[in-house]
C-alpha cells in the first residue's frame, strides 16, 4: 500500500482549501479541482478515468476500505489520513463514509463537440437538483453530452454531483462562457424549447443527427438573445392550466422525444 | 372588513397546532388540516374552493395585502393577526409574506376516480420534490389525477406544496392507505413502470381512457406486490449505461407517453 501523509489539524492548507472547494463555484475554476465525497462516487470517477489529485481518508475508512483504497490510491497523486472528527467537518454530508478525493476538473474543449451527436443544453439552470435529474435522464437515454451555461448551476458542487448519482462524471459537458454566441457558432442544429404555444410541437420535429436542445432557466426561460439565435423554436404542448413544466420534466420529455 | 382575533404568545394552543402541522404529516391526517404559506399560494387554494379553517397574518401583511385579504378571510372560519416576529418563527420560508391559512384537506374518496380518466400513481415516492414535479407535469399535461399511497410523501406537506407550485392544489388527489389491494379494486387498466428490459415498451402501448401508469420509490421501485396485480409491465427504453431515471423524469415521459 502506497504511503499516507497524516493531518490532524484544522488550520493545515489543504483542509482549508477542501472546504473552499466544497462551497465556491469559483474557487473550483481556479484550482481545476473539484471535492467527490463517498465510495460510490470514487469509484464512479476512478472507472472514468478521472485523475485524484489528492486521495482524503478518516482513519476509519482507512481500516475499513482497505482493498478499495488501495484501487484508488493508485490514481492519486498523494494521499492522506486524517481523524474521523476532522473528517465530519470537512465533509458535506452528515454521515460520511469517511473517502473523499480532490478530482481533476476534466478539459472543456468545446472541439469535443461530435458534430453527428444529439446533445442536451441547459441555459442557466440554476438548481443542482435540475441539473442532477437531467444529466441522469441524459446519460440512461444515451445523449452525446450536456452542453451547459458558464451562469447556470456548476456540475461540480456537491449537490449537483450527488443529484446525478455519479452520472456527471461519466456524460461529456461542455461549459460555454457565452451562452448564444459560441452555441450559435457549434456544429449543431438548435432548438430553443420554449412555453409558447406558437412554437412547433416538438412532436412534429424530426430531429436528426447535429442537434442540441435547450432548456431554460428555471424562472425566466430561455433568454431572448438564445432564442433569436437558435434555428427552431419548439414547445411541449400543454392542455393544463399550469404555467409551465418543471426543468427537469421538460428536459425529460425533450430528451426522450429527441432520442426516439 | 371583518374581525381579527389577536394572538401574541407563542404559548398560545393555534400557535402550537401550526407548528405541528407544518412538521407532522400524522398531525395533519388526525386533524384534516394542512398550512398554506404566502400569498401565491393562499390565491391559489382559494380559487380552488378550498376551505380556509383559519387566516393568519402578520401585522405587517394585514397593512400590506388588505385587498388580498379581504378576499381570503370571506373563506376563512376565523381571522388571526399575529406579530412578525411570531410568524418569522411559524413560517415555514425564511423571508416569509405574513400569509397563512390553515386549510382543509380535501375529501379522500376513492368514488371520485374517473373510469374513463387517465391517471398517474406514485407508490412511496418519497421525495417532496419529485411528488411536487409530477404533480406540475401532471397538471400541465391534463392527467385526470394522482394516485398516491399513504407510506408515500404527503401530497400536504409545506415542501411537496411549494415545489409544485400550487398544482398539489387543484389536481383531483386519492391517497390509498393499502396500495396493491385498492389500486386493484380501481375501474382503471393499470401499468406499472419498471426497469426490465423484458418488459413492453412504453412506446408499444396504445393508451387507451381508463387507465393508470405506476411510478415506484426514488430507491426500490415498485413493490413486487403491486407489480403482480398490475395489468401489465412497461418499461422506458434505455440506451445508456446508468442504472434508472429520477422519479419525476420517469413519470414525466410516462404521462406524455400516456397522454399523446
Amino acid at each position: 500500500m502506497k504511503d499516507y501523509k497524516i493531518i490532524a489539524s484544522r488550520e493545515n492548507s489543504l483542509i482549508k482549501l477542501i472546504s473552499a472547494l466544497q462551497t465556491s463555484a469559483k474557487k473550483r475554476r481556479e484550482q481545476r479541482l473539484f471535492v467527490i465525497e463517498g465510495l460510490r462516487i470514487c469509484a464512479d470517477a476512478y472507472e472514468n478515468g478521472i485523475r485524484f489529485d489528492k486521495l482524503i481518508v478518516s482513519e476509519t475508512a482507512f481500516s475499513k476500505y482497505e482493498k478499495e483504497l488501495s484501487l484508488f490510491s493508485e490514481n492519486a497523486d498523494e494521499r492522506i489520513k486524517i481523524p474521523d472528527n476532522l473528517f465530519l467537518k470537512i465533509a458535506d454530508t452528515s454521515s460520511p463514509q469517511g473517502i473523499m478525493a480532490l478530482a481533476e476538473i476534466p478539459d472543456n474543449d468545446i472541439k469535443k463537440i461530435d458534430n453527428t451527436g444529439r446533445y442536451i443544453a441547459l441555459e442557466n439552470v440554476a438548481d443542482p437538483a435540475n441539473l442532477g435529474a437531467v444529466s441522469r435522464t441524459a446519460e440512461a437515454l444515451g445523449v452525446s453530452g450536456l452542453i451547459l451555461s458558464a451562469g447556470g448551476c456548476d456540475p461540480y458542487s456537491p449537490k449537483a454531483l450527488r443529484a446525478s448519482m455519479g452520472t456527471l462524471l461519466r456524460i461529456p459537458i461542455i461549459i460555454l462562457d457565452d451562452f448564444p454566441r459560441q452555441i450559435k457558432e457549434l456544429p449543431l442544429k438548435t432548438y430553443s424549447c420554449v412555453v409558447d404555444k406558437t412554437a412547433e410541437s416538438i412532436t412534429d420535429i424530426g430531429f436528426s443527427d447535429g442537434c442540441a436542445v435547450i432548456i431554460g432557466n428555471e424562472a425566466n426561460g430561455i433568454t431572448a438573445e438564445t432564442q433569436k439565435i437558435s434555428d427552431k423554436l419548439i414547445t411541449i404542448k400543454m392542455p393544463g392550466t399550469a404555467q409551465s413544466l418543471n426543468a427537469a420534466a421538460a428536459a425529460a420529455i425533450s430528451i426522450w422525444e429527441m432520442m426516439k
